[in-house]
């Protein structure tokens, strides 16, 4: 038996003059990506060379639209009306669906940046929001989010949702992440991450920080590139996939796949 | 015999709190709109609501990029390479087309604003641009230009060009426009607006500020909506069209009838 | 027996080429003017003149600070961290006085604008950033609020506070405003605005929405000029307290007579 | 004998969530320091951060204000009026004056940035502007620039002129610098440099690209810290001319000095 999963990472995080993250060396193990749109980093330059690069290697384009807040690089909390953030989307979304013609691609996916992000999980006025914009614009986008009201919103307007597994932030019994703030939130160890990928995807297991067992069927797994060991990290879970005989595919695979599952007769 | 002609303005100039000129009036006026894209003026809620209000009408939905500069409108030259050109009309035209999508339309037509609108019409890497983002974005799109670099390389690409008669502006005999700064560079009276504008139309003429007559053949005319005064002239030179039994037609009907017309074989 | 009042709005609230209110009608009525810094709106040639135009005038200058937010016109909450507040309202500080001093005078109080305005009067983490900011680049300042947390933490800090009356909006009883979302909340008609006024500055009372008497004792009303109603009210209360014999004076003088007669010794 | 020289760079050229350069390193090097102000680089976290370094170690704090471009980092002409540039250098002296203040301080000098830096070289309108922005707001600080136009405006005006030497760019015979796009243009060798540093300053002269001698007399060196070499470079300047006999002293002391020398009676 073999399973299929897509790995993404945020990328196309620079502007103007200032670089973010190595999105070269992560491009190497990615086959989705979420891409700034200039609303927290991101500039047209920049959008433009990222999905260049993306469509070389055959990566997912997908838009990550954010608060309008650049200096704040879309981490904090603004209290727009729910219109306003379908409109921000919609805006960052056609942006970059005129990068991903321009190179011959459509855009595959829409995830949520930061603390717009984290919003959309719990605030339900926003996840409409954000389905609305993107049912509106394309409804055969899919929309990448955790367990929450985003994925809630989508499917019940026929929107194909990814969802997406954490593999370096612990998971606290009842499936929310440990807070940054607190001991052990963030997993560095690449054997320790590499093995939690692998059990995620194949048995749709991750252990949370009490030592339970949470159930997950994650679609994709998100990466990082931030940094030299975020990289090395992001291979290693690559490498460890792959030996485990998982499939490293797109998300549209992944998401075609798992719905033929879904219909298929349950075993004798 | 009856002749056609678009009738067109830039709108949705205001942002945030912000409100510039008379939309909602010149609304009844036009049959096509250039609209702001965030750039010069526009932000994400204005442009969402003025795409409604066009595609209720029937108004063409035409991006209007600019240079990235909110506190200079826009109208104040900046040294961006012909590829950051490229790539901020690609982005605004991108982030238009969402909203035309969401609305259901499609964007029909781009025409550069202000000072990058005057520049494309002298610099031909700065039209070879704009053309290559339009090209590479939907080659079906109208670019609107009056005579000059931009009108060029469109047609050098096999995209369709719109000619733009200046009504409320004076000509120099050599058919460029007698700069502002200038007496006699504005026209302000209705019955003056009102004549030229018909003569632009049926004769294909215009008289020169120095009394000499100009060939012209505009495909669409730019009207103003700033003021009260603006608005009042807009609708003299609708009027006195339709009284000399123009047509007020889409700009895409206007092309259609125009290339039908120059394919007619001459008259014997 | 005579009183004094400061009268204060905000000014200096275009943006490029945009225009937002009358100022220069405004500017025959105050005394203290709050001008936008460039974060809600503001730009720095707008600043120039306004400046210029309350110095020709003899008006106090006044910073008003915001979240960075031009197209929300700063009246959205971020969530900025407390040490952010510190330095948006330091910047936006600093670059008014630049301003006050190219034409003379120097900034003479500060009243944090819009939301953040807000929330300076209840979260007392961002009242002790605004007053941070303010002690540490003037301490002779003087912050505009009403009572609440900005209002406590200024004068512990002994920094002087202007407080605020605000003339057109309905107080409950417990002396807060009635949201603008109720009906009520915003009182339009000259006489009763007038009426208001001159109660509030010369019995130190205001009725409130349910019809109790609550007692004020504002230094400075706060007027608004945002449309031609707006202007004429100014007007009204500004000679409807001449007229009950209030001396309308710049706020240092109101806060130096003020503090002579809290000195006096009790009538025996 | 003994020399005196000021080192400067500019600094502070992060942007909220992206780090550009190492200040930390570049600090130990420094006595003065040009610091972006907002307007091409620099949030207020990141002024408040720089000048706080700066103050510690007692380097002199300078504005470093640039168009208002921040996607293009201040690099890309823009057709400002004089009068705009006199604003938004005004907006940013203040500015970066209040985080000064706050810090105990005050601003020693004005270096205009990037493209803005190049044309008050040339341009006599803006050269005056920057010259009246700085006299409008305080005549008493030195305006950093290579010999030109906005040397020439300041040195007419009574403010001060720091001259600029710059050790890592080949200069043409007429003392210009070579363009970046031609070879030889910047200069990598650490040797190299320091032996170009102790030349400029105690034998006053710089060989051209052509190996001419030029004759300059710079009261500063402008170093660089872009990435490691060029922070290995700055080092390696400063210990060379340590090892020549020359004070490194803060700018006013420079200028004092050489005030002082020009003052001398010619020897016998």
């Amino acid at each position: 038996m073999a399973w299929n999963i897509d790995l993404v990472a945020d990328i196309g995080e620079s502007f103007g003059a200032w670089t973010m993250g190595d999105d070269n060396a992560l491009l190497d193990v990615l086959t989705s990506a979420n891409i700034a749109c200039g609303f927290h980093a991101g500039d047209p330059q920049t959008m433009d060379r990222t999905v260049r690069q993306c469509v070389a290697r055959g990566i997912g384009v997908g838009a990550h639209p954010s608060f309008p807040d650049l200096v704040g690089f879309g981490r904090r909390a603004m209290d727009l009306s729910a219109d306003e953030v379908r409109t921000d989307v919609l805006y960052q979304l056609g942006a970059l669906h005129a990068f991903a013609v321009a190179h011959g691609t459509t855009v595959s996916h829409v995830a949520p940046h930061g603390r717009l992000g984290n919003l959309v999980a719990t605030r339900a006025d926003y996840a409409a929001a954000v389905v609305d914009a993107v049912g509106s614009f394309d409804p055969n986008l899919i929309v990448l989010a955790q367990d929450g009201e985003l994925a809630d919103h989508a499917r019940a307007q026929g929107i194909r949702v990814g969802i997406v597994g954490i593999v370096d932030r612990a998971y606290r019994a009842d499936g929310t992440l440990v807070p940054r703030s607190e001991p052990g939130a963030v997993i560095h160890d690449p054997e320790v991450l590499a093995g939690r990928a692998v059990r995620m995807v194949t048995e749709e297991i991750i252990e949370s920080i009490g030592g339970t067992s949470l159930s997950v069927r994650p679609n994709t797994l998100l990466l990082h590139g931030d940094n030299a060991d975020a990289v090395r990290n992001a291979r290693a879970i690559r490498t460890a996939l792959i030996a485990a005989d998982v499939h490293i595919v797109p998300l549209p695979e992944v998401l075609a796949d798992r719905a033929g599952k879904e219909n298929e007769p349950c075993p004798a």
